[in-house]
């Protein structure tokens, strides 16, 4: 039926109303709490962003020392939930290692009351890198590591534990902008995911494990690590070019352009580039920019679509260091923020999210003893 | 603004067809697939109405033999799943042992392709009673039980389970009834959960994951729990009508009355109703039965609710002797099989559902540096 047909997706449906993130008037902006992404990707460290999101307001240098203290004083994770992460294969989606560290993590430091939110969704904020540094020193190199790095920030410490050094200073500057710009982004997938269950009024716990169930789904989460299986396939442009224009006859789908809300140009999709461009130049593999910027300019000719975030994020992470399958987990560790942050805001003016369907099937049916059946 | 209050909470609001259950043209009957819920609840066990949801039709006296064996040879579980349960503490809320369980589950026994949900959601169906059981008795006891009972049914296992004896021939049958009822509802906040995340093309763990944390919450799940510690309170009818006047003259939340999609009565109430009074008659509280009808009786006489599907499903789990923190656990067990129902739906016929926000936060605002706020 028509009104069902329209609203297929909930797609232009306003589910709620938010403080955290416009995409401005134009839809080609993205603000969190009225401020530029870019130039909080520029400018701050993702503490300063994760601070705003979930506290109001940018912090004074004072305050956001004390919140950096904070978060690196719940970098360590409790012995029962290492227990855990030493159990779960090592040939797991690393998406699945977060739900379900997140998962126990409730079970050990529940939230008792709402109360305690604010220190849930730091201390979450603080273990989803731990968890995931954890289980991967654990399950591919057979390391039991510390998880509380002498780092001063999470990008750093993630970094690290990704990639087993400390990172460069241009490196963990990347890192600093890339949590940054997937911090937050109103009611996507996984956020609305969030904002249904914390409608039942359930814990922040089972609010971010069931969006980081959300975000595992390759429309969603996915979409940086499949631009990357992309473009390392190809040494030259013209080989790329080549191979996408295949791909497009036979109407497969390239990922990392379009957007949902996006009509024109995705904002953070700028700041990456320049970040995968500079990172190329001391990368073994920099061609691959090249590749990159071959296939935007294809699919820009024959399709009319832009890059989105998550197309030149793949290249900056490569260069950075971090293997493809952590692309999607760094998404979680940073979009956390704008999890919990929308959680906050969905329980102080809360109303369950119950929607309608459509009945579709058999009007009524006799029922018949399984012995006559 | 007026169209996002209208919206509140999607009240309403389409989002999607189904053909796995409808209230009726009248809004006061409960079907799934075209049955009446009574009829199922009356002539069939559990797994009769989960094929049900599961395969779109009643099974043969064959198909379900082969049925029952299968789910019966999935009960016990892997040994890495018992360490991590070995590790949930005993105060822990039985939900976030069933959402950790499902998301660790998942780690070991993944979905690697779609051409897999039906065993998934047969594993589960299989895996959750088990779960609960073997957590609860172990850190309840210190005992490490053997899950796979003898017991013919989930019915009987999870009744088995939970109250450490064989279940009478009443209390499974009233076992089978309660699950068959608390199967499927159409789009409620946790099956609408299951929904959003298999939007995004997730596995269905972490859909069945989140649907979990959203079904944990006091406004979905917890209302029999709520029931229950309101009617345990009295040993009269007279000091519960007492009570109760007092609590709403205190504008205090009765909880297992009235439905956010009934309006008239809730079609599941007079199974129950039937099945409270009939096990009391066994019971040492039985006095707890005409403590329910006096408040059933006064919250129709002075608020016009009727009694929904969670208010004698209360006292009619707690003749069985189930505890009332099982209560959420046995809805989830039950309606793991409306949630995989709905998520294959969804997959058959999938888009990211991904509504709009209505922005209300400030317009735009000047960024400035950390050293100058």
């Amino acid at each position: 039926m028509a009104e069902a047909a329209i609203q297929s997706g909930l797609r232009g449906v306003v589910a709620g109303t938010t403080s955290l993130s416009s995409v401005g008037a134009g839809g080609d902006n993205l603000r969190y709490r009225g401020y530029d992404v870019e130039d909080l990707a520029s400018h701050a460290i993702f503490e300063e962003t994760a601070y705003l999101l979930l506290y109001g307001k940018l912090p004074t240098r004072t305050e956001l020392d004390a919140y950096l203290y904070k978060l690196r004083g719940m970098r360590e994770l409790p012995a029962a939930l290492k227990d855990v992460l030493e159990r779960i294969p090592g040939d797991t989606h690393p998406m699945d290692v977060l739900r379900t560290g997140c998962s126990m993590l409730g079970t050990l430091y529940p939230e008792r009351s709402f109360a305690e939110q604010d220190a849930v969704a730091d201390r979450l904020l603080a273990s989803l890198p731990s968890m995931l540094g954890y289980w991967y020193r654990f399950t591919k190199f057979g390391e039991r590591i510390a998880t509380a790095t002498p780092d001063a920030t999470i990008a750093g410490q993630v970094t690290r534990l990704l990639t087993g050094r400390e990172p460069s200073e241009e490196i963990r500057r990347f890192m600093e902008a890339s949590l940054t710009l997937y911090a937050e982004h109103e009611f996507n997938a996984s956020t609305f995911t969030a904002r249904v269950i914390a409608g039942t009024l359930s814990d922040l716990y089972s609010c971010v494990t069931g969006a980081i169930g959300a975000l595992r789904g390759p429309l969603h989460g996915g979409a940086n690590e499949a631009a990357m299986e992309l473009i390392e396939q190809f040494r030259e442009p013209d080989e790329a070019v080549a191979a996408v224009k295949a791909k497009l006859a036979r109407k497969e789908k390239v990922m990392g352009f379009g957007h949902a809300v996006y009509k024109q140009r995705d904002p953070r999709n700028d700041v990456f580039k320049e970040w995968s461009r500079r990172l190329a130049k001391g990368a073994a593999d920099g061609y691959l920019f090249p590749v990159s910027e071959a296939i935007e300019q294809l699919m820009r000719d024959e399709k009319r679509l832009f890059p989105n975030a998550d197309f030149y994020c793949a290249t900056a992470y490569h260069f950075a260091g971090i293997a493809t399958p952590m692309f999607t987990p760094l998404f979680a560790i940073a979009r956390v923020s704008g999890w919990c942050a929308h959680i906050k805001e969905q329980r102080a003016d809360n109303k369950l999210i119950r929607p309608a369907a459509e009945y579709v099937g058999p009007d009524h049916v006799n029922f018949i003893p399984l012995e006559r059946r």
